[in-house]
């Protein structure tokens, strides 16, 4: 008989209803009485457990009534409605058979355990309520921004993880090598040759796939990278990680303004699609993590993004008459405060701020006819600030060799990079969406630790 | 007016056909004559270029007839039939602007390139047919792969890049350090102390993602990876690379019957989307790349895949009566020449071989009732050899723990992973597919350097 996935008997319980059936999964919990018991069990495809009813007249009664949460079971039976429960059917055993026993010192008791207490068995913790929710959520919205992106027809790059130059200085890079710090080889003058490492030079981890993929973006269109990127920042926020997931689109033949356009489709796209395609976790989160979750989601799909310019932002906030913790002041990047302000108050909704002053934002942005801006665009949502940060790109080769030898950077490395403005050079843009904060933002979760499978952050690299 | 991809009009000409539309991209090729001429123009959306004629009634009809090939530009006009020449449209163009001119020394001319010149310019290769192709159908495979997964259940897992510990010992490891080597901190022997680096302890990139990702199979029962690993292995051969990207699903209450099943499934659906999906690539390859690789293809989809022991293997070959360069002995591991003979010779389809002799696989893997096999699986394909590597891993702990004190293992290290088996154990089965070697097989690209955007190598980090 072939075993029935938990998730299919709730999508189409009546395919099921009346059949004899077999399942398999993890005892969540059991209660027995002398002649009977319920099993509540898991198969890790859905989201609720299955209620399993079984008698004495099973020939392991005992051995089941006394089961361990945790352990593995198959269960042969029939499907039976039971009106008035809980859930509309139950599976009535006629064997089950142990897979494997749970420990007695099971970590996972019917209690609550605290998320800290739960990062130290990331191993186990997927098996709880609150991250199975959110380690199916992270899984579908990965697969959300796969569709949203092939289906109109970008292509996928995997920009190198591994990388020679230092891109934007975005910020504290790993370094990767197979030099031993013992006697490292070293050149004439003393120090360390890396032209013996295994790469022949320098090399780091990537803060960010973006220059690589600008040069796809010259030869597809439209393209996009979903990878691992990395900050070797020693910041043990809430919302840090040293290893975290981001996504790069970039589209050519595109100013600012198709840039946030598309922004806002995405936003729109992945919030419908995680609501439709996981509703039992998204009502947990609402239930349990954040009870404004779905306001607020459905806030961002109801309205029209707003749009004002970093120098209109300023004034807005300076004569909003709000006292701040950070002054404001034109030439200052928005603190968090200043970003929630914006978009929970004077806005209500999601807001692009654009037009930055160029000091705070990189070297390859469009510098604007003003001289004194960039054509950057940060997506600012209610309840977390920032959440999107992209720009249209200096696609004009002058400009862009001005722009890098006002703030020092060695051309030499960047050839390849000015290339793509030297040959057939098109107006791009661009965003970058880091893909933890966007879970966060989903789920209501607000520690970065419990958004992630296996946690890298400073002090910290187990399992 | 909005413009029109070149993919939409040649997968929907009859929405276009006499409409005046705009399309933007580069130029691949000028041809013109006093009155007029034609550009072959590639938007990077679509395989084949499309035509757009222009007339000497274009106010810069000079300029354009003198286009250098790479040139950006934006063309209006009216979509026309053209009965009887290479496509059945073309566009007549009313108004042509230069978004961005390419320099004189423009690297890809019309002439044929090397694939190793190519490769020194990794970021425009990607607007030659080949690698245009190459890197659509990458796109469209990791597509594919998602889709195949995600449709049957299965949660996607991002484990971790950064690692503390070396997982099955599977290879050559980078380590990842932020210490520098001048002076690092030393502990009272004099050793370099890894408490003070980053994480605390010494971290080096991943080289799969199992071990951890069957912690979550016991959560989610049917789960996968897509992600990059990293060998630091001084190799130079054309199917080795320093990083690449690798799927490992991983499901539970499964054996090895129900892995191979799966991993047959899998590789049918991938290739019929693929041929589905970019059929103008993939006929590229079969005519240009390698003319055998419908014929292959094809050869997969219609066979159901064959089946043997490693030890039915061996005598097989050994009776084969075959000149072998390596000997064929029980005990040793298959070369590619035997894998070959076995999948091309013996059975002409893709084959399983499976149980092999527990000392030249890994310590997970799941011991047979013989003592001295495991039940491994390699899919070996012909004209490639292995493409997949799997096992039914060992769930019995007391197992597990036997054979890693036979190979001299740390147990304290993998408290984590004994745990899986402690706490509800079940069978479970994964493989792992190399994603790189993939695309070679469904292109007939035969160098992996030229299936990765921006390779890394022994000696090589460029871009």
């Amino acid at each position: 008989m072939n075993v029935v996935l938990i998730r299919d008997i709730f999508r189409q319980p009546d395919k099921y209803i009346n059949q004899t059936i077999k399942v398999d999964g993890w005892v969540r919990t059991v209660r027995a009485s002398k002649a009977f018991g319920f099993i509540e069990l898991n198969d890790g495809t859905f989201f609720p457990s299955l209620q399993v009813v079984f008698e004495e007249s099973l020939s392991n009664f005992k051995d089941i009534a006394k089961l361990i949460t945790g352990s593995a079971i198959i269960v042969e039976g029939v499907l039976v409605e039971s009106p008035g429960a809980k859930q509309p059917f139950e599976l009535k055993a006629q064997n089950i058979r142990i897979e494997g026993l749970s420990a007695q010192d099971y970590p996972l008791q019917k209690k609550r355990h605290s998320f800290e207490f739960l990062r130290t068995i990331a191993h186990l913790r997927p098996r709880t309520n609150t991250f199975s929710a959110v380690f199916r959520v992270r899984s579908v919205v990965a697969y959300a921004i796969h569709k949203f992106f092939q289906e109109r027809g970008f292509v996928y790059v995997h920009t190198p993880i591994i990388t020679g130059s230092d891109a934007e200085g975005a910020g504290e890079m790993f370094r990767v090598t197979t030099l031993g710090f013992d006697q490292p080889p070293r050149d004439g003058q003393g120090k360390v040759d890396f032209s013996k490492d295994f790469f022949g030079k320098e090399t780091n981890l990537t803060v960010s796939g973006q220059l690589n993929v600008e040069s796809y973006c010259m030869a597809f269109n439209k393209v996009y990278t979903f990878g691992p990127t990395f900050r070797a920042e020693n910041s043990n926020t809430a919302r840090h990680a040293a290893e975290f997931w981001m996504i790069e689109p970039e589209i050519a033949f595109a100013d600012l303004g198709d840039n946030m356009k598309l922004a806002e489709e995405m936003m729109k796209f992945i919030i419908g699609y995680v609501m439709d395609t996981a509703p039992e976790e998204m009502n947990f989160f609402n239930s349990f993590m954040d009870k404004s979750l779905f306001s607020r989601l459905e806030n961002v799909l109801q309205s029209q993004f707003g749009h004002i310019t970093y120098t209109d932002a300023i004034n807005e906030l300076q004569k909003s008459g709000e006292k701040f913790d950070y002054p404001v002041e034109w030439g200052q990047d928005l603190q968090t405060e200043h970003e929630r302000f914006l978009s929970e108050k004077i806005f209500a909704k999601p807001v692009f701020v654009t037009d930055y002053p160029k000091e705070i934002k990189a070297f390859y942005m469009r510098m604007n006819e003003d001289g004194r801006t960039v054509a950057a665009m940060d997506l600012l949502a209610p309840e977390v600030g920032e959440i999107i940060g992209g720009s249209q790109r200096e696609e004009r080769l002058d400009c862009l060799v001005k722009r890098m030898d006002e703030l020092g950077l060695n051309q030499d490395e960047y050839q390849w990079y000015l290339d793509i403005r030297r040959y057939g050079s098109a107006r791009h843009a661009g965003f970058g969406l880091g893909f933890e904060r966007l879970i966060m933002y989903l789920t209501g979760m607000t520690n970065i630790r419990d958004v992630i499978s296996f946690p890298r952050t400073p002090k910290n690299a187990e399992f």
